[in-house]
């Protein structure tokens, strides 16, 4: 959100207190929401019955708020709408680190936890424009350039949110780090990048004739990698209006 | 495993039956342990007072059984030593699809998500194992080539393991998938790929001079889809002794 105080920060406690490898950890606003907001796939646990979920999702950020999306009919919307404790994470993967012993293999990663408490989107206005952003939160403008929504469709969908209440971020970017005497030994060792990028986009077989790719999804172009798309899909979608 | 049934499937009840979209569940041990084998990443979710926890960690598969790894020191690992319930999702991003209503993008992905009781590995044979096993299973020889693992890094070290109670995979790829009467309109549409690939290998800079980078690696190549280099490496590991 543009509106975010580059000083702010999550508070620390207990719960997401990065506590194996603190040095990597970090709780400010700018480090955490420009995680999040570089992805669009998220997992979210949650509790039923003291078994707990872990449940990949589609989800986007406004301010210090998380939402996600799932049909009615989902176990963990049925859980989560009366406000239940939920865990959302997102992970970056950036590389398999091949050290010179067992215990230094590693990988490079982004990753941040967001802890607060999971509600059923039930204000109609709130839900609307929920549903238009999860969609040009990815694809700013596109919302407009579409069939409008049934309001069937907004029925069967249906929106959690969650005020985030603890977050923290922690990142690993170092590659190889062995123990210093381990750098003597003749043994291979190296940085394996892993990126994840897009491939050549794929128009529906189905197009009308002289239906041409919109100018607002140039953005998201062969080879890019989706960190960067989606980062700065985000920034389109909520620092400029879309039409 | 090399020993799998390839007729043999997951028990079905109210935890891992999959409800929305119950046409993308599948059950079966072939298609749950090859996704579950293709990746390095995986998302577990636990609970500590009430709380849910959704950590990203390395982990891989022995038959029935998954291992995950993290430092002694870790919540978690303190938590499900006594055999605690979790849940261990991986997923796979396809693409992202954007159809001609709001209602219709959707992203395709293949997902499991297994549940089980979690426990800390204190049997010392089995324990020394998983960690040979931890670089091995992706890297297949790996371990012989490296300066043997301490005793104090072994007691540093945590492995946890869970026996497979219930699982599910589920599968969405069929890319663009609008109501009939949609495709009659003039709206853009398209399926937009996401791959997530090696590049290219970075050696460390402080290599000993005519170390070579060693065959058994010759797998993880710049370009390579991370989910083949990973299955390729799996199916090495435990169909051929590791030297």
């Amino acid at each position: 959100m543009p509106n975010d105080s580059p000083a702010a920060s999550y508070s620390v406690d207990e719960i997401n207190r990065v506590k194996r490898r603190h040095d990597r950890g970090f709780y400010d606003q700018a480090t955490v929401h420009a995680l999040l907001d570089s992805a669009a796939l998220c997992h979210v646990s949650y509790v039923i019955d003291g078994q707990p979920y872990c449940t990949p999702t589609l989800y986007w950020r406004e301010g210090t708020r998380l939402y996600w999306h799932g049909s009615s009919a989902s176990r963990m919307l049925r859980n989560l709408s009366t406000g239940e404790p939920a865990c959302l994470t997102v992970t970056h993967l950036d590389s398999l680190v091949l050290a010179r012993c067992g215990f230094n293999h590693s990988a490079d990663y982004r990753s941040v936890m967001a802890f607060g408490k999971a509600r059923l989107v039930s204000d109609q206005e709130e839900k609307e424009r929920a549903l238009v952003m999860m969609v040009d939160r990815l694809f700013p403008g596109r919302t407009g350039q579409l069939r409008p929504t049934a309001k069937q469709e907004i029925k069967a969908s249906a929106v959690i949110s969650m005020e985030i209440e603890r977050a923290s971020a922690k990142v690993r970017a170092k590659g190889v780090a062995d123990d210093e005497e381990d750098y003597e030994l003749p043994i291979y060792a190296e940085r394996l990048p892993v990126y994840t990028v897009l491939g050549a986009p794929e128009p529906c077989p189905r197009l009308l004739a002289g239906v041409e790719r919109p100018a607002n999804l140039a953005g998201y172009r062969e080879g890019r990698k989706l960190d960067d798309a989606l980062r700065e899909a985000y920034d389109m979608a909520y620092l400029e209006p879309a039409e």
